[in-house]
């Protein structure tokens, strides 16, 4: 549905990305943005995202940049935006709201709070829990947020318009909102989404460090590249999660390796009732999670 | 196509499942069994298989039923199988074909050699790398084994007959037949197949031992229910293949631990540079071996 009145006159988004490019994309799908700026770490990636039609416009220099932007989204790496915050000090306009799409918010915050003071009200953190493996503003598509969860970690200082925005301009993106404290947001996703990508990386490096590698990756069937799927996403927005939501993901990390522990016992010991009821727990949460998310057992 | 002459005249699959009954559906399909015998553990299963037209016949005595069978087929889970074979001693007529598709081949191998004696000759091992995570005869279908790879481990005292048999068998229903050891297939299947199983089982059974497993399963995104996708898989299939390959497979699991305690210090010592290389190199790895396959870049 197209908008009379768009949502965000002047958008600016840093990092033009597979989730700052699709969040480009799919507010002009909706007619709820006046003009997107951009600003990418790359030459090559700014001409893409021109060509493409995902910005209408590069932006060379951020601080002036986002003197003009009505809504600032920072979509970069975790600790890119590390080094972006102070030259959002003094450039933002009275109004300008900020957002991120960061995967750890904590440290986000954190580097809000000393680089923008005051103007930190009008900054709301932001997660969507949507991606693919793929990376890039190539790989960007308007429907990548429809019934995707978004998870805004609101301040206690933020002004309630500021998080109107951000919440309306994911809603109008498909998206599902809802909000949690930081710290229960940094915890939580180490264990779903962190803690599951260390693993696949550490699995996948682990073979291809073996000296049969060649024959393991030719013999592994379908199934082991479902698993690893996600170790195929981008390696330095994935640093940058472990090293900045490190406590967190180090907790979930022992914990799952005291159960590979069990497992391995069992093995070894030959004890088959604890093997089978592992996996039958495992099987029964799994499909009883993908029922509750709506889904049917997937098959292929 | 079909052939006037069909390969195999009395086929009996001893458990109709996944696997069983997509053989038996795929053999039919391509005309080259005459009549299709089946045996499995509960009536319902059995029952099932008729109605579907997977088998044409319910025989209720293994001894019996392989008596008058020209190919044997073993579709049991591994441990099943040692429970099976002296119910085939002296059951076989002198020219019946033996053939399993379990996932590991040692133990298989083993049982065969004590319960059969000199008609091992006619035991042909095999492992059909095929598979959902789906069970029983229901989600069985005939294209399952198309261009998956099939893996023979024959025997040195095998008659070459029943060694061209059962690779006919399997090149019909469309797969890639190859051979290779039984220890050097213990060995690569536990790296490839037995290790991500028992890794996504230990890492789901985890998640779903926390306190706040609900609401962690409802945050998960489909990247995490693709990476488990293979914990639910049949937990009795598993429990035994984890109990009769436990040597390479805890092998494995200890190779794998190590790498992951290697990631965890560089988490906790916030080493960035040796996480960005262990993550590239994984994904360099995993997106040479997919395209090693023929496949693509998968999305989604």
């Amino acid at each position: 549905m197209k908008h009379d009145v768009p949502l965000i006159d002047r958008l600016l988004i840093v990092g033009v990305g597979l989730i700052g490019g699709s969040l480009a994309r799919a507010l002009k799908q909706a007619g709820m943005v006046g003009r997107v700026l951009g600003l990418s770490r790359t030459d090559r990636s700014i001409e893409a995202a021109l060509e493409l039609g995902v910005i209408d416009e590069a932006a060379s220099d951020l601080g002036a940049a986002a003197a003009e932007a009505d809504v600032i989204v920072l979509a970069t790496p975790v600790r890119t935006m590390t080094r972006l915050w102070p030259q959002l000090n003094n450039a933002l306009s009275d109004t300008a709201i900020v957002t991120d799409v960061g995967s750890v918010k904590g440290r986000v915050v954190d580097d809000a709070r000393v680089a923008l003071g005051s103007a930190c009200a009008r900054f709301v953190p932001a997660h969507p829990i949507a991606g693919t493996e793929n990376s890039g503003v190539e790989a960007s598509f308007a429907e990548l947020f429809v019934d995707k969860q978004v998870i805004l970690t609101p301040l206690e200082d933020n002004d309630p318009r500021a998080v109107d925005v951000v919440e309306r301009m994911w809603t109008v993106c498909g998206a599902r909102v809802s909000s949690m404290a930081v710290a229960e947001h940094d915890r939580l996703l180490a264990a779903t989404s962190h803690l599951p990508h260390v693993v696949a990386y550490a699995l996948v490096d682990y073979l291809a460090s073996r000296p049969e590698a060649q024959e393991l990756f030719e013999l592994a069937a379908g199934g082991f590249y479902d698993f690893t799927r996600i170790a195929s996403s981008d390696p330095t927005m994935w640093r940058d999660i472990c090293l900045t939501n490190a406590a967190p993901l180090a907790d979930v990390v022992r914990g799952f390796k005291d159960r590979l522990d069990i497992l391995l016992g069992a093995i070894e010991g030959g004890d088959g009732g604890a093997l089978e009821a592992c996996f039958q727990r495992s099987k029964s949460a799994r499909d009883a999670g993908l029922i509750k998310k709506g889904g049917k057992r997937d098959d292929g």
